[in-house]
């Protein structure tokens, strides 16, 4: 299409309202528009681009016996009530009453749905196993909307659902799911996507995958090893600390410890290393305000994720008032309230003698041995891996934390929503079993934002072919000159007619530097340039938005290396995919 | 795909709750499922179709110039503020609050969103014209949802914006559209649908048109002459009416008419033609409750929606209560309450002597004349034409009234959204207008709907092949017989590999009977049957759905039979698209 046609509004000032790049950069191009907080308009080179990735992803659904379906954006409560998680989701799920005051809910994700739609087909394990995909409007009300497309409130997504007689046929059928995911990120132009364990959250299930493309501007932090190939979300990860022959057994003694309020003070006074420190970290249940205090080895942080499903309940940060039955600043495990939940982070097993709070205003302890002055106390996994720590799969500590986002997750799901919403099957013999499910999804606008994010320079996106709005951006310089313009036109006409998508800059009056400039911004791989000064030579000027290519061609060979040129780079892309 | 993998349980039962019998066919054949009130969740059966007509839409959309791009389903209540219909549209417009209180919307169509994705982008007439359109979730909040996927609460729909800066300008491209909708009908299988004049209701211009698919079962009113072109919607369509030298001037009496309620027994009772009666009809206005009496020749309906427009305000049937200034029974034009707003509609024009209430319990007026007995008396109309009533295109008694499913619409819209929501372009002397806009939509799951609805017969749909799920229905029967099983085997393959679409039933264990119900209620347009049978005079048997061809032919000229067989049918579809 011409560009002088293209609904969308360019513009040279980054908008001081963007955070990282590619939402700069999407915002300028007149790829997308706020609408309102993480509500988003796409415009038409938005649009395109989506189209695309939808279409890599069916393609890839398809190939692994995916069929596709569609659910209602706009639920009753009622389904989400039969699985339990009307009550369980926080304010994410956003509920609302129609005009009848039935209570309904907007779909964040289709789990329940799924399982409705298929209850009475999957009766008999004849019909075992299928997967059911759709591309669908999602809405979660975010807290916190940021980055552009990469957290929004509403946003497409394709999410399957996979449903199987038995645990082995999910993992062999995972399996399969993993590998097309990585065919559709490397599709997509973003090979170097890579999977990391995760936590299941309020999927339920165990083992899952998230599909992580490393970036600083990511909001996910991600452990990687740097001497195996353990990688897994920072939620995810295992913490492993040796503390053997730190320090010697010493008596338990109470000591003042005026105005240190934090365990670094505290230690310092003491001239203690913080490593011999047991410091409390206070949270409350959501529930019930009730107190849970976490226990760790003072250089340590609180993994939220670990300590909620350690606790098995969602948690806040606590607010520790007057009639708390804690005492803020001096907090320890011996003689704490027995109202307060106490966890013991594995960080503190095996440290003889350990500096805490006292349980008294102006007060630690100094010599407690946890295993002498507590009974059976048990340790728990609740912290963060730290840079160098140990890899749990290699044993190494060569551990190291990089950000990233998220472009897509595999759960296996386990038999949560069929147990809840009592889907069954009747096997060989007739017994019945509830099946065990797999889901599966991937943000579409979100991969776009990070495909972006990940592929641009100052000037604007370097979108990979697959996904490029248009393959060839073609600039008639001085269309207004006669000869240039009739190049340039037959040269439009010839690529389109050999199924080339071409965005055509005809535009009069505008000058080389303005036209390269939304060239840029629109991103198409290659740029074709016809002008006066290159067709005095009888020559085009072709080149790549990556600017690893830049040829000056012979108009009669323009078409067919243009043509050769995207053949090429589909190429690349096709080489990435495993 | 197999068949025995395909998603959906199949049943032979008619639904108790399916009064149409496309709404019964598709839930028999696994198209769709209830998930509460007005909303479905699409089986994969109905995706693909959905998918089909999308496509042709898209392909429509893109040769008159429309650009993709999307909404969102959710919106802030501001943009609806800025237009206007936050407050005027009523209960349909789901209104609710986000996790921060804020005022949200659901989308039920788009042009506020519109507006404000081109705001800034049409402010030069240069821009001018340019339409953008969308294919995404609306929801409606209906207050009686009905006929399955017919009228819903949920559903996808193309919804189309142009903008123009002239009158001319829009005209033209609403005639462009005009056409493409008549393509993307005649592609979908469904050349028959009409376009009828239609009122715009609450999306405000002037001129627009419903497409129609005429069908018993459909919810709105037609009316067309039998003499010329002339085709409008009940709501539209302008009633006129003769009456002169009905009667004679009569002196203006009032009598008594004991237990004479309805204005049929006050004629009977007084032995005059209802043709000269004058009855009332009664309705409140929604913001106040005030009272709207339309007055109309006896044997004549009030059109509400005509009445609405005249009126200019929202109204209901009214409830008159003992405090209400109505004589109930007894209302007439002549010392009724100045606090009544009375509309007379021209079917009382030109009537010399009048039976009416008499506004008081027990009596009626007769020699009723209105323009004697009252000052300035104005007519409007507000009446529905009736069966042989006056053609306003050709003048002859010749209208007649038929029903059918709205399946798209189009709007000349004019400034309504451009004004309220502040757009504007320059033009080329700098001054400063409104753009002017058309919309224009269609619904693709009623769409689906209608044509099942247009193309059945009892034993399942019979889709047009643009639309089917599948091209093709493979039935093996006996696929325990070797030969048998290779035969149907080999020309699914062949079939595929020459690009046919096909659905293949080679289940183990299913007698002929059921597999021809099941192919029935999947109504893929060609039918191939490989039986032990046929093949042992090396036979197979080719039928299309809709009875008109059934053939054996020779297992070697098989393929290429069906796939001239689908050219042919695809040929007809050409044919149709005007």
């Amino acid at each position: 299409m011409k560009l002088k046609n293209l609904v969308g509004q360019r513009f040279k000032e980054r908008p001081a309202d963007c955070v990282i790049d590619s939402h700069a950069l999407m915002v300028r191009g007149a790829y997308m528009k706020y609408v309102c907080n993480g509500i988003y308009s796409e415009f038409p080179t938005l649009r395109r681009i989506t189209a695309k990735i939808e279409k890599i992803i069916r393609e890839e659904m398809d190939a692994i016996d995916g069929q596709e379906v569609l659910f209602p954006v706009v639920m009753s409560a009622d389904l989400w009530e039969e699985s339990g998680r009307y009550e369980s989701i926080g304010s994410e799920l956003l509920r609302f009453q129609d005009r009848n005051k039935s209570k309904m809910v907007l779909g964040m994700t289709h789990e329940e749905a799924a399982v409705h739609l298929v209850r009475e087909y999957g009766q008999s394990y004849q019909q075992y196993p299928f997967m059911i995909y759709q591309m669908q409007r999602k809405f979660r009300d975010e807290a916190r909307p940021r980055a552009g497309m990469i957290r929004v409130r509403e946003f497409t997504m394709k999410d399957a659902y996979s449903f199987h007689t038995s645990q082995e046929d999910l993992e062999q059928y995972y399996q399969k799911c993993y590998d097309a995911y990585n065919r559709i990120f490397a599709k997509a132009g973003v090979p170097e996507v890579v999977t990391v364990a995760s936590d299941s959250g309020m999927m339920g299930g165990k083992v899952s995958h998230e599909y992580m493309l490393l970036t600083e501007v990511g909001e996910d932090s991600i452990v990687l090893c740097n001497e195996c190939e353990f990688r897994a979300n920072m939620e995810a990860a295992e913490t492993i600390v040796k503390n053997e022959g730190k320090n010697e057994l010493q008596p338990f003694t109470c000591v003042e410890t005026p105005n240190c309020k934090t365990m670094e003070e505290v230690c310092s006074f003491l001239q203690t290393p913080v490593e011999e420190s047991c410091k409390a970290v206070v949270y409350q249940r959501n529930e019930d305000d009730s107190f849970v205090v976490a226990f760790l080895r003072g250089d340590y942080e609180v993994n939220e994720t670990k300590l909620r499903n350690f606790v098995g309940a969602e948690l806040h940060p606590a607010e520790i008032t007057e009639d708390a039955p804690l005492v803020a600043g001096y907090i320890g495990p011996v003689g704490i309230s027995e109202k307060v939940t106490c966890v013991f982070d594995s960080s503190l097993k095996g440290i003889s003698s350990l500096i805490a709070g006292a349980n008294k205003e102006g007060h630690h302890v100094t010599g407690l041995n946890l295993e002498r002055e507590l009974r059976n106390v048990t340790y728990a996994d609740v912290s963060k891996v730290k840079e160098g720590g140990i890899c749990p799969c290699c044993g190494k500590p060569a551990l190291t934390v990089k950000r990233g986002i998220e472009v897509g997750n595999i759960f296996q799901l386990g038999t949560k929503y069929t147990e809840s919403m009592n889907m069954q099957f009747a096997d060989k013999e007739g017994v019945l079993h509830h099946p065990i499910m797999g889901c599966y999804g991937i943000g579409v606008g979100r991969l776009a934002a990070s495909i972006c994010e990940a592929k641009h320079d100052d000037y604007g996106p370097i979108w990979p072919i697959s996904v490029a709005p248009w393959e060839v951006h073609l600039c008639c310089l001085r269309p207004d000159d006669e000869e240039t313009k009739k190049v340039a036109d037959a040269l439009y006409e010839a690529l389109q007619k050999n199924g080339a998508e071409v965005i055509y800059d005809d535009r009069e009056g505008v000058r080389g530097g303005q036209m390269f400039a939304d060239a840029d911004l629109i991103g198409a791989p290659i740029r074709v340039v016809v002008s006066p000064r290159n067709l005095k030579e009888n020559k085009l000027e072709i080149s790549t938005r990556d600017k690893s290519l830049s040829e000056m061609v012979d108009v009669a060979e323009g078409l067919s290396y243009i043509l050769d040129l995207k053949q090429t780079l589909f190429q690349r892309i096709a080489d990435g995919v495993r």
